[in-house]
């Protein structure tokens, strides 16, 4: 069995009362799992054990991005300054008719590569052509739980295409690959289809991963269509049944808020995105004060930009400080638990993952805390969220196997992906209007 | 005259009607400025001349921080998660209190060296024991704007010992070093202080760096406690008579604009601060529209914890965003302006700096767009706001000097500064509640 020994580290522990973080600690890997954490000096390497030097870096749990859009970084900077109305008709969908499966294969080897520099270690994502961003994930190394997108008006026959994909790819490549049905949403996926979907979730034992309620405007406009709130809305359809990754919920009432506390429900939050088109923020403090898990997440990056946790981590922090007017919430201690365990919960994996503990999966990120901007150290949690950047990711160690070390992808080829990408390039960016996939209303 | 040539770049060149990135362009600078900026190829290296390869990488103006505290780095995560009248009250000024000439100096360095690497080539600051500043400012190479901080309790004598100041230094360091006075606030300086200044100021032929309506609670309090906003109360005190940088002014009423348009003022805008502690948005866009100009700023680290324009570039274009409901606002042409001609004139250099072009002061930077995160690259322009951080910087040149090549710094010692600061961090983290040195209220 492989083990790894990482001398010398501050180690993050967050508990439900504090975030801490302890200084020279040793941490142990025996294959795919962590055997120990101890005071530095107590294990002594052994025989053909891998050995890394951690002195002035912060061993973390693997960042988790629990909504994305992964392969979309092929269009990344396509659709710049415009309405999310505009984004989605002139924009995205338009350009979406380009794609062809091997456009999603590359574009998720080059989201992966800078997930991995950003110390992500696991996608819930939501995509198009999904064996190919399994294939994709199988050879990186991370781990991800895959949702093949669904429209309702491409009928119902999708629900057992994409079933059939999630018992293709469900617990392989070592239980590091899972997979989720993905309705888009309730404004493109009716009741009907929404409640063929449970059932087969349910059938295949697995959960389910939607938009919901993205903006307040859409929440008005369910209300005047249906009367009711998407929230409501993909209850009565039987969607809060299973375990479910709700994207963005940014327009969320207190009555909805109620609604999903009865259910097994994670909320995904991408910041990001929500400042850069204008959605509103989302109420992450009432979410948590009722006992709904909030987990970390970029989107994809046409809105996003980045695929950076670290960012989207910085952003929440920010963002719900300004929403309740006081710099007294979203401390240091809950910013790291929704960084960590709470993401992790959100994922479906809270026993495995989200903690550096003897017994969890072997997930580690080392973040480099002797540049200038951390200097001097006496917050390593605060330098975390709010200096701390992408670049300060020094080695990512997923399931045991180090995925990159000293900054050196060691899964991927960077230069030949991005070569791939970019003879892709003018193909893609071609708009054609009249060919959209589909309509935002 | 020493010359530099860097070869083959992408340039940035921000007009009044577009943000535009030419490719493959060569970059001539010729003693302190730049030369000419022609189409790759034309320009034979001649002997004895610098050359740079920038291929793959973005030549932008230097980056100008327009109001910042630098040297507290010093106390940098010594306050977190409390409200702004607690941050002054039991964290700064207590813990400023310990604060010796020494210790403004390693912080200034430990600063410089953080905006090197970052891209900032100049600085408005506004501290104590300013002397120390600006030896640190003349060591590292990069451009100055300096007031040292004025209390009106501590009595009219300090204009004069703060305008010796400006008297020692304005215009050194081959015209890197500039000075101002810097009254801290009209909630901690009367009128008749003010009005000492602003006489001073005339004397001596320079502007004022000042504190202004940092929220809408202050301009609450200056109405219940004078009859007039802060921005008034300046104006009556003759304030706006001279060319000033106005810092944050986050409360300023519509009225206050119309007042601010009539002067040679600028706003100085540090929105990570303002997300952080929750002081509300600066109506950026309705100043722009009246023509006063903005420039990004960091303010101290102690509340923004980084001392990185690139971060400050993204969080005033997504804040702005989502302060004005839609994504139309704030383009990427407004959010480059801002970064580089509009944030040169409030700091008081319009003519010289905030543009690559023949004859303007040589302060050029580097950024590398060849990582994963920037891929694929239809953009450069997005990028630099959306993608880009502070770790892309590649190489930064002021004045015609290169102050850092490839990521190393080439006029600080960055261990020998950490080290100095380390072995301050016990004794400056001291805090005593009654030794503190002024009171917010």
């Amino acid at each position: 069995m492989s083990t790894i020994l990482i001398q010398n580290a501050l180690i993050l522990q967050v508990t439900a009362a504090e975030a801490t973080v302890l200084s020279g600690h040793d941490l142990l890997i025996e294959g795919n799992r962590f055997a120990a954490i101890v005071p530095a000096g107590q294990i002594d390497p052994t025989h053909g054990q891998t050995v890394i030097d951690a002195a002035g870096m912060l061993a973390m749990p693997g960042l988790i991005n629990t909504h994305a859009h992964a392969p979309m970084v092929i269009f990344r900077g396509l659709a710049e300054d415009v309405t999310l109305e505009k984004w989605f008709n002139d924009y995205m969908w338009p350009l979406e008719s380009n794609l062809q499966p091997e456009d999603v294969y590359w574009g998720m080897l080059l989201a992966l590569a800078e997930m991995i520099e950003a110390g992500v270690t696991a996608v819930a994502d939501h995509y198009f052509y999904m064996d190919e961003t399994a294939k994709a994930v199988e050879k990186a190394g991370t781990r991800a739980l895959l949702g093949w997108a669904m429209f309702g008006n491409n009928g119902l026959g999708q629900i057992d295409a994409t079933g059939a994909f999630v018992q293709r790819w469900q617990n392989t490549a070592n239980g590091r690959i899972r997979a989720m049905l993905a309705p888009h949403s309730p404004y493109l996926c009716d009741q009907e289809f929404l409640r063929v979907c449970v059932k087969k979730a349910q059938q295949l034992g697995v959960g389910i991963h939607i938009h919901l309620a993205e903006t307040m405007g859409q929440t008005q406009a369910s209300l005047e269509k249906h009367g009711v709130t998407p929230v409501r809305y993909v209850e009565q359809a039987g969607i809060l049944e299973v375990p479910t990754i709700l994207a963005h919920v940014c327009g969320a009432t207190p009555e909805d808020i109620a609604i999903l506390a009865r259910y097994p429900a994670g909320i995904a939050h991408a910041p990001k995105t929500y400042f850069k088109l204008a959605m509103g923020f989302a109420p992450v403090i009432e979410f948590r004060r009722a006992g709904i898990p909030v987990g970390l997440a970029t989107d994809g990056a046409v809105s996003n930009n980045t695929l950076d946790i670290l960012e989207s981590l910085r952003l929440m922090a920010l963002g719900q400080k300004h929403r309740a007017g006081t710099p007294e919430v979203l401390t240091i201690h809950d910013a790291l638990t929704i960084a960590t365990q709470e993401s992790a919960r959100v994922y479906g994996q809270p026993a495995d993952l989200g903690e550096l503990a003897a017994g969890k999966l072997a997930d580690v990120v080392l973040v480099d805390l002797r540049g200038a901007h951390h200097q001097p150290l006496y917050r390593p949690a605060a330098s975390l969220i709010y200096q701390a950047r992408a670049g300060d990711v020094h080695t990512v160690i997923v399931d045991g196997q180090i995925l990159m070390r000293d900054h050196q992808l060691l899964t991927l080829d960077k230069a030949e992906i991005i070569d791939h990408v970019r003879q892709r390039m003018a193909r893609l960016s071609q708009r054609v209007p009249a060919a959209r996939i589909q309509t935002y209303q």
